[in-house]
């Protein structure tokens, strides 16, 4: 059974990155566009939510090649997402500063589906940063970053690409005030995922058991409003 | 009659990238007065304006040591431009905040050159924008990355500087808003070479083309005032 | 008797690193809660302020692994100083914003002392911009940087937490705003150590006037009130 577990595992894996990563490209375009950046800017924070804190992570931990860089298909993918979004925003939200066209049923509601503060979006979310906090983790570990320190390039990994977004958005971090758990989750479950690999479980394990970590305290956090202070 | 063509182009290279320095170098202080910075800070956004782009780029590859690291003629030749743009500025502008004296004529002639939003600078830093395209994306070949996406590092090469310039100006980066082809011209070069390069023309065949396109582009953005959006 | 000499320079440069980094991580974390970040935000700043200008040393001189990652003590003494940090300020100043609560005359002093403006601070405050500088030059040094430009990195590693931290704050840079020397001090000290090390003195002659150097330079400029411009 075990190496099939593996393989659903991996699947798993697959599906929530790149689920992970189209959010991120599409939330991305999205803030940009209400900040009035060009299309041009749009791309870039797609580019830099999608993979900025992976970057980051790989740049402190020297590991080279990059992954975008190694493999065009992450930059070739948030390229897609961000001109659909790009195309599609305009005339989807009433919000945006500029030119608006008058929005479909149809797109409102997909659009509402990526951008709302809708519970589905949340939820989902919550699964990338799961996924984000292991990716993190697990490369520090191996790269021989001591235990004890290791969650920190998970939160990196899943958080910090925000944190260059909002820089570039000349705003103070969203990621560093007040507000329910996000790096905090992220911490937590990449900590869980220490522990489980310090007491000799398979990454698999720990993979599953940073998962339900993450989302079960991103999602508590939200469900009854437990914020940071 | 190839070698003479080569090294006629060898030279214009080397004139432009010095122009391009010193530009980069001179707008980098004049910038940095105009936002209250003091000479020091003057001096870092020179330095930044300069070689920032190209320090990103040699990042993301891995190219160690830095060009500016190795070869101390950059960071002197910075900083003599940066002197010398502090000494001048403050005598020659009005628009500045603090201490004003008199311009002379001889010198607002000089700065108004470099300074002015005269199509002289804007033609002349149109080669430089060129130049970076070409130097970054050429990089970026021979460090293994996939042709489709190398003139990513042409763009970050030749625009990427004045985002860290912004960014210390805790400003919304120019090169995001809508504007002028800037980045999009420095893309359209970039890509030509790759396409150039990938039929087999040689680097210098590339590199022509890549200044022709990026020229074309953007002169022709700012002739015509097609905008990004 | 030059062994002696050395043990004691050994164990005052690492007096000064740590009272250096507590320094750091204690005016981080006061600065984050004063502009509105939770008890997170505060610790990413505390580490920022501490190890920040390190790490862009690191990442630009190609050291790896980085000194914070190979070694959990120094996260770990940031992270406990920033957690006293954030229980100890809110019930201490009075000019944060958020709930507050009376402070006791105690704790006041001893906050008083680490966060005021007084001399005391600045006089300490100035030993550890000393060491940094000493500490950059050197690596800059052995990684074969050519001396005339190794004092940046001296600059680099005393001063740019500090930027780092106002990007985060979304601001310009305190550093390179007209104040009392402060980068300036760093680099006077950084030089005076290239040219000792030139002259062929010892690593720890050369720490000594550079600390001298940097130290005088900086309370010279506070006593007197010289400032940048």
């Amino acid at each position: 059974m075990e190496p099939e577990i593996t393989d659903m595992v991996l699947l798993f894996q697959t599906v929530i990155q790149w689920i992970a990563i189209i959010l991120s490209a599409s939330t991305g375009v999205y803030d940009a566009r209400k900040n009035g950046m060009d299309y041009f800017g749009a791309l870039v924070i797609a580019v830099i939510v999608a993979v900025g804190g992976g970057t980051i992570r790989d740049l402190l931990l020297d590991r080279y090649p990059l992954f975008w860089l190694a493999d065009p298909i992450y930059l070739i993918s948030i390229f897609i997402v961000g001109i659909i979004g790009i195309i599609l925003i305009p005339i989807s939200r009433t919000d945006l500063p500029g030119d608006q066209k008058h929005s479909s049923g149809f797109l409102q509601s997909i659009v509402r589906l990526i951008f709302g503060t809708s519970g589905t979006f949340a939820f989902i979310d919550s699964f990338a940063l799961g996924m984000w906090a292991y990716l993190g983790t697990m490369y520090a570990l191996t790269s021989g970053i001591p235990p004890i320190i290791a969650p920190i390039m998970g939160v990196i990994t899943a958080s910090f690409g925000g944190v260059l977004r909002d820089i570039l958005f000349a705003k103070i971090p969203e990621l560093f005030k007040p507000s329910q758990f996000y790096a905090i989750a992220s911490f937590a479950g990449a900590t869980a995922y220490v522990l489980m690999s310090m007491e000799g479980f398979s990454s698999t394990d720990g993979f599953i058991v940073c998962m339900i970590v993450t989302v079960f305290v991103r999602m508590t956090s939200i469900r009854y409003n437990i914020t940071s202070f």
